[in-house]
């Protein structure tokens, strides 16, 4: 298996994607090769300078870089050799079997919908976030921001996605999948929600549970909660701040520290003909071992193929 | 000054109330009268009891209680002696110049419509919350719940009565509104917040700043923070969250303290004819004490002509 990683993208790039592909390789099973996608003159030194064997890596050279605030599609185009553009030529002709990016999300969203392409079926692909949970384990929110507006049937396509997610990743025997709402009852909420409400019940490929409401985001009541984009990247950035919160008011505490997103590394673009990943502009090493990790993950349990299963007409 | 409050409101009425009404006149200026409506069997006692000051309230017996979990429609019209009802009327005939109820929402929402309707002008009144922020002050979230589908010029319509409450009742000399966003450019959101921005941005009521994302929502850049009743509701319950995780994890931080939305009493109904303020079912004694030095102030300040004069056609 090859794992594609843009080595130029985020704040800290090529220093700690470099070290995490360090931590993730001194941890990993030798059958998975890194490419390390990247500026072959900034890279190659820290890669030395790591000691990383050279047999568990390979390095394509991209002489461009597409900066963090750059509009998404005018640099996609005026930078073909950027990394970004290399990782997901490389991904189309399945050369890596996925890609790694924690630069210009935009870029890389852009990158996956036109290069890679949408699974048939899937109307819009979604990201999602981790949610941390008192009890140690994660749930899943969907979606976190890509799809503001939505229509009823993408929330219900949210839910197969989170589920197959869940269950195959996170390792959830049979994730209860809730609607996030402004109550319990099934007439409650806007119109986009309570359409959806029926969609979800009537689903068989899901495990619907109802209605879930803010207060609950945390909770362990439910494994996949589904959302609009919009609410959904409003909870994250507010759940982000959290954390921002805590730490700055010196509140050690273990259940606060996981609202760290940090260290959950990226998110999948879930249905996307190919597994894509994307990092927070502020990742570390600990969040590029993690997504490599998570990516490596995606590739052996065959997460696409079943997603594909679900989306047959 | 009348105020009128609902006794019978709340989980831990009518006890809670009355020990509410005694901390407030305990601290209060000797002008206001409060209203007390409420079973006397029960609610005199109690009074007695706490040996409140004759002189300081009346007891306007009211020998039904609508439940909180009755449907609110039904229960207006089946109860007409109830203490909600009784309120409403007593409002409506200006014999008490506000309505406090930590009881049924819906029944308190469709009585303020109903009862004593939207002033002219105001297309949809709203509810909002308090937002503790590290400093010490508080912002302004609304809606929070009533309108969970919105039009821009509902958005414009929040920030415009978020704005004289934020001036008049919390002191605020030139409030900063800020749009709720999943993005900082104007250009970003979902339908409804694009097509808000330029109404925002147009109007001189307002000193607006531009979006704000989930992330600042307890940040001091902005003091009233405008969104869909939808999202706003998912913020508030996710605040609420908070504090219960803090607190159950034996989090003792004087911020976290303040994301206790019991201390905030109530909201008020902004947009409608007359003060209606509507309190947290779990209202206790400091809650009931807030709720009444609120609309002590809203009437005071004379908020409500305020409003009127800035919805003038």
């Amino acid at each position: 298996m090859k794992i594609g990683i843009d080595m130029m993208g985020g704040d800290f790039a090529p220093k700690e994607a470099v070290r995490g592909v360090k931590q993730f390789l001194d941890s990993a099973s030798p059958e998975t090769l890194l490419v390390l996608i990247g500026d072959q003159a900034r890279v190659a030194p820290l890669i030395q300078a790591e000691g990383i064997d050279p047999s568990r890596y390979q390095l394509v050279h991209a002489p461009e870089v597409i900066d963090m605030h750059e509009h998404p599609t005018k640099a996609l185009k005026g930078k073909p050799h950027s990394s970004i553009n290399i990782g997901f030529q490389l991904l189309a002709r399945e050369d890596i079997h996925a890609f790694i990016s924690a630069g210009n999300t935009g870029a890389m969203m852009v990158g996956a919908m036109y290069s890679i392409k949408a699974i048939e079926g899937v109307q819009r692909p979604t990201i999602s976030t981790v949610l941390p949970r008192e009890n140690g384990s994660t749930g899943l929110l969907l979606d976190v921001g890509i799809n503001s507006d939505c229509k009823p049937e993408n929330l219900l396509q949210f839910a197969i996605l989170g589920s197959l997610y869940a269950h195959h990743i996170l390792n959830i025997a049979t994730p209860r999948v809730a609607l996030l709402n402004i109550g319990e009852e099934e007439s409650k909420g806007n119109l986009l929600v309570q359409a959806a409400y029926p969609l979800l019940r009537d689903c068989s490929k899901i495990h619907f549970t109802g209605n879930i409401e803010g207060r609950d985001i945390f909770s362990e009541k439910a494994d996949v909660i589904v959302c609009d984009g919009f609410t959904g990247n409003v909870v994250l950035k507010m759940a982000e701040s959290i954390y921002d919160i805590a730490s700055s008011r010196k509140i050690n505490d273990a259940y606060m520290n996981r609202f760290n997103f940090e260290n959950y590394g990226g998110t999948p673009v879930l249905g996307v003909a190919e597994p894509v990943i994307i990092g927070h502009g502020i990742s570390q090493a600990p969040a590029f071992k993690s997504m490599i990790a998570v990516a490596e993950l995606i590739v052996q349990r065959r997460l696409l193929d079943k997603i594909r299963e679900n989306f047959l007409a």
